[in-house]
């Protein structure tokens, strides 16, 4: 029996995350007047809301407005009831929200814990819970969260009593947790932005983030989005989600889970944790800007919440500074961030030695000394350069300075701005009410400006790189001579698939015999240089680790050794290759993650990947813009520029072998991984050496174990 | 003419800090009325100094009391003028100083700038500055800053009015920029713990940082020191004043400059960088925890202000939280910082147990839930619990909990504790204030008391590692048969001196020619196993480059082959060794720093200690626990115990190595430079596989530059 079954006792109704977050009326079940129990804390936070609130208690005292049953309070109610908030044992909460449905109640939002994540009873309590949200098309937010909050229609359903507090903001917060949710929105608070829209996951049972970032996208009090992740249950369609919206307004993700914290992580989230790295790297490539923790994530969040940057690699910032010191710790962490602070144009030079005196350093930073006269045509000067794409301002802030009225005059509307203030707590939020007129976010310190000036850089840049997003990434199975779909795949075959897919190796040849053996070493090393002999066997992963490779065998008498050591190691086919000119080796692998399905990454080889977890990784399919930029993610990149004379990456033979590779993994589902490794960077271009394919999908790379 | 020669004019004389933090009375010269001038400003900052303060203008306009002169001014004063404050132009400057001490006044304080940094006249001003300090002996602070505050003395001598509200606190800030310490105060007031003195070095022409250093480490108010540094001038007088004040009271270190912003950087310090990495490993073992931003050196102090945790190597935190997400954020920092959260004792669980529902997860962290009766009891049971050090409590703030009063409930006065809360800005508030009551430094977040945390126990760890700083670290020179003190250096001769320093180098013979080549070859072979056969030259820095290298030679031809070659790249001379086990390499490196002196530097051979700068820095001497201390440091530590199979390194070896080599350095001025690059962790044991000793001092170890 599904909700809108029951006749006549709603009017209308309203379903999905409208019914939650838009409710005409609530009913709250489980509502209390016993001070610091938490259907009294619920009560009291909903008490603000202007529609009606019911309240329900199975053992309603004498209280007047108190009912005792869902269906009573529904019908006493002069709107429909939308939302049920429960504040009900686990046991109790599959009874309520079939009653609560049956009344019309489209949406719940279920706090209680000791659901799945406590084992035991509290399986069958979730699985009951399951049952009738399928049953009866009821939307669960939670279990296990303290709740949501709109301020701007005051509505505040969360058992956290400073939420009162809480003003209409704009940044919308999606957390993993009810207690992140309640932290990021009393920061972006005290951060004067606000929130727009706050909703703590929980459970997820029902209500998941990619809902909410859906419904974000839409909501129009919302300019910017803060998403907090521990787990992550369906990867693609949150992938989806964030790409949807990151194309309208710009999303900042704060994952935790990089150090291991399983134990605890279970016991609260009742999932395992995927990889931190790739959950971040695929994040980023869907359109989100990735930070490291709360305070970065408020920080980013505020600077997002002004004028969002046009797409741009390297978007730049023009930096105008009052006080020296502080603009030195902000060049620093820019330059930190790969975020340019571009010399400004003579132009502008002489624009701004018209203002300053001579002492003060004027290329970028510009530090104007304690602002005076003419400080808005500083900044005009600065937001006009050609070169610069953003604009932050930094101050100790001063009765003589108003910020925000030398950015009005300095007219420098096209430009994204941040403001960076320090001063007295009540100097610090005049900036901000003055600035908020213009639209233009302030930070407090200047590590926090570098923070959002840092932001709103990535956010270009990652919608830079989203561009041209669904060119040439696609499934791709090469048609040409790779035999059937399905294995057995050894060196051989596995470097056949590469040949077709257009990544270059080594001239090779097989023997089954040793007479075959001597005849292919005689055939490759005519043209000179060396040769390797490698065992040949598809059931033989790791080959170096057995003695299964023998390089530079240069004589007759050499390979008949190698033979010899081969066959002792269990060969009965050879591989037999031109060794390869020297270089910098990458490893590129493509397989199949547990939580976002095919990826791709790419690493230095040695111990960069493994020591350092010094990779890049892409969800696929993968944009050739995407594809390019790998190796500059890489800490060790500059290896890949002749470093010591060494050889220059091809950087788009380098995104050929990415795309072809990914597309091989989307187009076959036989394949669990692919891995070139090494792929060789050398000056003749790319070389892959050796090369795995691995099927069934059961060996994860090992390169992707963060430490 | 020094300024005690001038008789009659100050009844007693105030020397040094004192005069300058400390004065009696104060003059003002270039006090002006007019809003918005700095003389101004400053007169206003002043005013609330209860002492005299007695204004001067070279131009005074009829406004009663202010004098045309210092000597008139000084004159009037009821009480002897110790401090004088120069609000005046940089060529104004040397004659006004000289005019204060000629009167008695033994300390100033400098704002301008345009002195050297500025270039030009500037530099003639300043080396004017320098001969009337150097005449008169008076302390001179600045020139170019901001100025410093003394609150409890209700003394701020400073041009930023906000100034005005900042209360008396127990962090002494020094920073390098007059900003940077208006920014740290402005912070350490939000965060609730204020200023004792807060000083901007400025040029730093006088005072500097070491200075203020030793003052603070008798100033009874300073619980707490944070230090902020752009450049360092005097590097063994900064680490010799951070050792002594470090060992009475934290001293937390921010260093500016990871990146290069040298022109801008110049433009404002004068001076030019010292290595960034270098600087952070020698503060940190002179026993600083050193931090990354200002916001973690505001978060780091604050906890710091609070009772100081026992030397611990490593110090573990028990933490309890209200809400399981931001304790995940929590323990998921303080995993990645490397501090432990313990498995609490069963003990300890049991009685966690009796108070907390059996839903929640009771190991550590605790998560409790929404603080309920007997919270008391499970903070008591964390802090009592022996594995234990220090205690972290976070909560979202509710009016049903006063985290204060449980602790106060709990008994736990043994442990340093840190609150972390959230909430409503006034409920912070509320928090701290009652929390302050028992010495608990309360942060708002959870990074923030996950940083805060973590340098708890970084601080402990740097005043464990400091514990026996003395032994065995000293200049040593071995007197064994390594000939003269000086050069010529070729690898044989640095081999003998690592022989002599009982630092193990493969069996080895010189050749003179080929002959001896071959005899050497023949004695080296017969024990079975490859040769290396190299040039010898102590002019050949970098012999791999050349072509001076060839290993594996196994017969009599291939050694022919190998000298033909090294004869081919200039060899005269030769050095055959016995090939070395397979290993892992580090590099050794003992260097003569240009700001700090000589120090040991530690990295994993290959691409990783040039790449990902991946290296472990000492100054000279360096205890022997500080020695051990360094290959943990290192991101590549796993490399060294026993990875894929590979060795384990002999830490002990390694350590006396470190000693050996620094003490070699320390001994011998003659020596630059000597590196052991690769010293090789073998199944047996550490082996040098090349040395290098350079002289005279000119060539810094590549991998100390910086990406």
């Amino acid at each position: 029996m599904s909700a809108l079954a029951v006749p006549g006792v709603q009017p209308s109704v309203r379903t999905g995350l409208s019914a939650l977050f838009e409710p005409r009326g609530i009913v709250l079940v489980g509502a209390s007047s016993t001070p610091g129990k938490l259907g009294a804390a619920m009560a009291e936070s909903l008490a603000a809301f202007a529609g009606p609130v019911l309240h329900v208690n199975s053992r309603p005292a004498a209280t007047p407005g108190v009912f005792g049953g869902i269906a009573e309070a529904v019908a006493a109610s002069p709107e429909p009831v939308d939302l049920a908030v429960l504040c009900v044992p686990a046991a109790a909460t599959a009874d309520a929200l079939r009653e609560a449905a049956a009344h019309g109640v489209t949406a719940a939002l279920v706090c209680a814990g000791g659901f799945a994540e406590a084992g035991g009873a509290g399986l069958e309590h979730e699985a009951a819970v399951r049952a009738v949200a399928a049953e009866t098309g009821i939307r669960v937010l939670g279990p296990n969260t303290s709740g949501f909050f709109v301020p701007r229609r005051d509505l505040r359903a969360s058992f956290v009593p400073g939420v009162a507090g809480l003003h209409a903001g704009s940044v919308g917060v999606v957390a993993a947790s009810g207690g992140v949710n309640h932290v990021l929105a009393f920061h972006l608070e005290r951060a004067g932005v606000g929130v727009s829209l706050g909703v703590g996951i929980g459970a997820g049972l029902g209500v998941t983030a990619p809902d909410v970032l859906e419904y974000l996208a839409e909501d129009e009090a919302t300019a910017a989005v803060a998403l907090h992740l521990e787990t992550v249950a369906d990867g693609p369609r949150l992938l989806d989600a964030v790409r949807r919206l990151s194309a309208r307004k710009p999303v900042v993700a704060l994952v935790v889970g990089r150090n291991d914290v399983s134990e605890f992580a279970q016991s609260h989230t009742g999932a395992l944790a995927t990889s931190w790295r790739t959950t971040r790297a695929v994040l980023r490539q869907a359109g989100a800007v990735v930070v490291d923790d709360e305070t970065a994530l408020v920080d980013a969040a505020t600077a997002l919440s002004g004028r969002r940057p046009a797409p741009r690699e390297a978007a730049a910032v023009g930096l105008v500074t009052a006080q020296a010191g502080p603009g030195l710790i902000i060049a620093d962490h820019l330059h930190g961030a790969g975020v340019p602070l571009p010399r400004l144009a003579d132009e502008s030079q002489r624009a701004i030695a018209e203002v300053l005196p001579p002492l003060t350093f004027q290329a970028n930073p510009v530090d104007t000394g304690r602002p005076g006269p003419g400080y808005d045509r500083v900044l005009g000067a600065v937001a006009d350069d050609p070169a610069v794409d953003l604009l932050g301002i930094y101050a100790i802030t001063e009765p003589v300075l108003d910020l925000a009225a030398a950015l009005k005059d300095a007219g420098v509307d096209g430009v994204p701005a941040v403001i960076g203030v320090d001063g007295p707590e009540c100097d610090v939020w005049r900036a901000r009410e003055a600035a908020a007129g213009l639209g233009v976010p302030v930070l407090a310190g200047p590590s926090a400006l570098a923070r959002g000036l840092a932001a709103l850089a990535a956010d270009a840049r990652a919608q830079h790189l989203r561009e041209g997003e669904d060119d040439g990434a696609a499934a791709r199975w090469p048609s040409d001579g790779t035999g059937p779909l399905s294995g057995p795949w050894d060196e051989d075959r596995a470097k056949a698939l590469l040949d077709a897919l257009g990544i270059r190796t080594p001239e090779r040849r097989r023997a089954a015999t040793r007479a075959e053996a001597h005849a292919a070493f005689a055939e490759l090393a005519r043209a000179g240089g060396a040769v390797a002999v490698k065992l040949l066997d598809a059931s033989v992963l790791h080959k170096t680790e057995i003695g299964g490779v023998h390089l530079g065998i240069d004589s007759a008498a050499r390979l008949d050794a190698a033979l010899d050591a081969l066959e002792a190691a269990g060969a009965s086919a050879f591989l037999l290759e031109r060794m390869a000119e020297p270089g910098v080796d990458l490893v590129l692998g493509a397989r199949r993650d547990p939580v976002f399905g095919p990826v791709v990454v790419l690493g230095v080889g040695g111990i960069a990947t493994e020591v350092y977890a010094d990779v890049a990784v892409r969800s696929l399919p993968v944009s050739r813009r995407s594809a390019l930029a790998m190796p500059d993610e890489l800490a060790a990149r500059e290896l890949l520029h002749g470093f010591r004379g060494g050889p220059e990456l091809d950087a788009g033979a380098l995104a050929d072998a990415v795309q072809a590779l990914g597309g091989a993994l989307l187009a076959n589902p036989r394949i669990a991984e692919a891995e070139i490794n090494p792929l060789r960077v050398t000056q003749k271009g790319l070389v892959a050496l050796d090369a795995v394919v691995i099927e069934p999908a059961d060996t994860p790379l090992t390169v992707e174990e963060d430490a």
